[in-house]
């Protein structure tokens, strides 16, 4: 009996260590198609204000800032792009904020087509669900909340933008840019003014910068968050951990660095524009990638913050990317544990799974290697200051699209490299790395411990 | 029966708990008593050349770095202290470099008393023993390793001091040099041709480079390592898997920063002199201080990969501070075994114990934290470049020693600032936070596990 409960686990293990591979190459196939559609379509002569389309590179770089949700952009989005070209931008945008997988199984459900156990399990593995189950509700959960939130936005912001552009080109605005914030996007339209300015116009004025900020939060939170919010309304105690640590690591993060902005930083402004500007620029740099104060006048000090921001990103199963509010929280959790010489970590009377440990080492692991890497090539290779070059790389791989200015000037090395960030960041490491390796049986864990001395 | 082995658990488990804490606290005292008298002999008039004494946070600054082995100095070695100020220093270095509970024990040993339980227990913290056992072997198998060491280098750099200042100051060069190499102290006293030169004036003499090579990776790969190998002599398959994984890390750490300086650095140099820099750049960020380059000169990619090494370190159980080479080794090998999807982390065919993962985890969250945040306020309040002031504390806290030039410039707190740092890099954090912090025994564990999703 025992042999055989034995074979029925080790089957089950393989299965399921089976299936979640071919997810993760199916997510991965899901984005890079949706990205080369997207390269194709910015290469038309008709995207371009000029009428004469743009290089492969520069539509490839567009496409993949747009679909991973970043916002780096070598081009100014209003200037350089037609309206044609904006608006695959924005679709782009659309897709890449609710991720190819909750795209492609809500075009199978309108379309009435049963939902696979495959594609059930590739969209659990993508939006980070805890059960297969529900799918399909969940799908809708996040349709609707995705269309209402933007619609809502769009209605807040639209006065503003009409007053300053007209009605047409005001509504217009407003779209876009209630779907930019909520998707975590960045990318922005406002570049008509001064090319690259982002919202640098609109630092003093309440309207949009408290609907974006609104916006840049609901969506970075997370649709698994919203669904236990949903359900359980302002019974806090009833939330699965993980919301809980998601809603309360996320104000910290807002918080701390609105009250570092607003001491060091932007003292030539008056007060109510200081408070918004530090408030804003605390919320941007996790994952959103607008910005309303002039990032290159900051201090270094006060940059450093922003990468650090930018690095932690925003929480798991939304339309944010960087290594995620759980993943930094997991480890401080683990390290309180160990100066505390206690045996567990642990988040509101919940142990966390040494799994989870181990995997958010991991992840800060992976994260510092491919910033630091990348911010010293592109330092070197193109011979700017390094803090720039690490301002671009954070930016790139935390999906952020915060820039101290540098993407239009670099070279193509660089640009493919700040591609292969930006992908990664949203598409995940893990992600990347369980399609790419085989998972290999040995265990390990037949080894004898031995001790070894850290510290 | 199940009642009394239980109690007899718990008892033996809090008074380990109770031990350990004690011994904590008894290394941080013994550090801080040396560290004062020693300050106190600095500001002493004859301590100084010009006979007025050295202020007491100079003193204090300069006391901290000998006892720390870091070598950060506020006033140069060679023109500012008198040679009673210099031996003062020296002999600080000693003491630090082998650590203060060492020399205790080893004063013990010689005064013929006999060793306590809570010496052996403290000693063994002291010098990451994996056991308490042969404390007294170990102790001598130190003193003798130290001395037959510092005598050797000091043979041999001997006749190139003796050739350039005379047999006097030739041999006090020699030894000092010596002692603050192999201690991975930093100090040097060639600021009498250029203050705050270093070793600059020798970057392209080889017995002085390779001598001073050797001395720093000896003295940074331990006292523990050394017996083992003393113990196995050449079968590196019988070394205990911590032995193995220093000399490979330490082989790596060297090997690839030494091509990455001989490739993107020092290309004006003629090919000798830019092997030997590009060796001696790589062996002397972690933690030795010695610097043959004009480091303000090197690309800002150069620089950061040596803040990469400094807060890397040396080896536990070693003169050398930082991290260690251990605790980036493990959290490494439990990442690539993440990667892997395999159960358990793994070196030479020798299992992790989970708690080494987490320490390592809790010591990078530590040292990072410290680095970043150390660095941004001294940007802030000194109003330096922010890579300037990361590497000065990247310096501090891996007690490295090697600066941009900016110590002398420091204003009262910031000095204090990479006090604090130097301190907690040698003594280490765990340490620091193991006096600090009562053991509590909540252990968490009796908390049901919950699932969360990170990266
Ligand atoms: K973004
Ligand atoms: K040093």
């Amino acid at each position: 009996m025992w042999q055989n409960l034995k074979w029925e686990i080790n089957a089950k293990f393989k299965e399921k260590i089976h299936r979640h591979v071919s997810s993760f190459q199916v997510i991965i196939l899901g984005f890079m198609l949706v990205i080369l559609l997207g390269s194709l379509c910015l290469t038309l002569p008709l995207a371009t204000r000029d009428g004469q389309g743009a290089s492969f590179l520069d539509a490839l770089f567009t496409s993949t800032s747009a679909v991973c949700v970043t916002g780096l952009v070598p081009h100014d989005t209003a200037s350089y792009w037609s309206v044609f070209g904006q608006a695959v931008i924005l679709f782009l945008i659309q897709i890449g904020g609710m991720g190819v997988v909750t795209v492609s199984v809500a075009v199978a459900i309108f379309s009435g087509r049963k939902i696979s156990l495959m594609q059930r399990s590739t969209m659990r593995e993508s939006i980070s669900a805890p059960q297969v189950g529900g799918i399909v509700r969940m799908t809708e959960f996040i349709l609707k909340t995705v269309f209402l939130v933007e619609l809502l936005g769009a209605v807040a912001m639209a006065p503003v933008f009409v007053r300053d552009f007209g009605f047409l080109k005001g509504v217009w605005y407003a779209m876009f840019h209630s779907i930019s914030a909520f998707c975590n996007a960045g990318f922005d339209l406002i570049g008509i003014r001064s090319p690259f300015s982002s919202l640098t116009t609109y630092a003093s004025q309440p309207v949009i910068n408290l609907t974006i900020m609104a916006l840049i939060i609901v969506g970075g939170i997370g649709f698994l968050t919203w669904e236990d919010v949903k359900r359980n309304r302002l019974h806090f105690s009833r939330y699965r951990m993980q919301s809980k640590v998601i809603l309360v690591t996320t104000a910290v993060l807002i918080a701390a660095p609105a009250v570092w902005f607003f001491f060091f930083e932007f003292s030539e402004l008056p007060l109510g524009t200081r408070l918004l500007s530090s408030l804003f620029q605390s919320v941007t740099p996790r994952t959103a990638g607008f910005n309303t104060a002039d990032l290159t006048k900051m201090t270094e000090a006060g940059q450093m913050l922003m990468i650090v921001l930018m690095l932690i990103g925003g929480s798991p199963g939304s339309t944010a990317g960087g290594m995620k509010t759980t993943t930094i929280a997991v480890i401080f959790s683990s390290a309180r544990a160990v100066f505390r010489q206690k045996e567990r970590a642990h988040f509101f009377q919940r142990r966390i799974p040494e799994e989870a440990i181990r995997t958010a080492g991991a992840i800060l692991l992976m994260y510092l290697g491919l910033f630091l890497a990348g911010g010293m090539f592109i330092s070197y290779e193109e011979g700017i200051p390094l803090l720039d070059a690490l301002f671009e790389t954070a930016s790139a791989i935390g999906t952020v699209g915060l820039s101290l200015g540098v993407t239009p000037e670099l070279g193509r090395i660089s640009q493919l490299i700040l591609i292969g960030l930006m992908f990664f960041g949203r598409v995940g490491g893990l992600t990347i790395i369980y399609a790419a390796v085989p998972s290999r049986c040995v265990s390990g864990s037949a080894f004898p411990q031995e001790r070894i001395t850290v510290g």
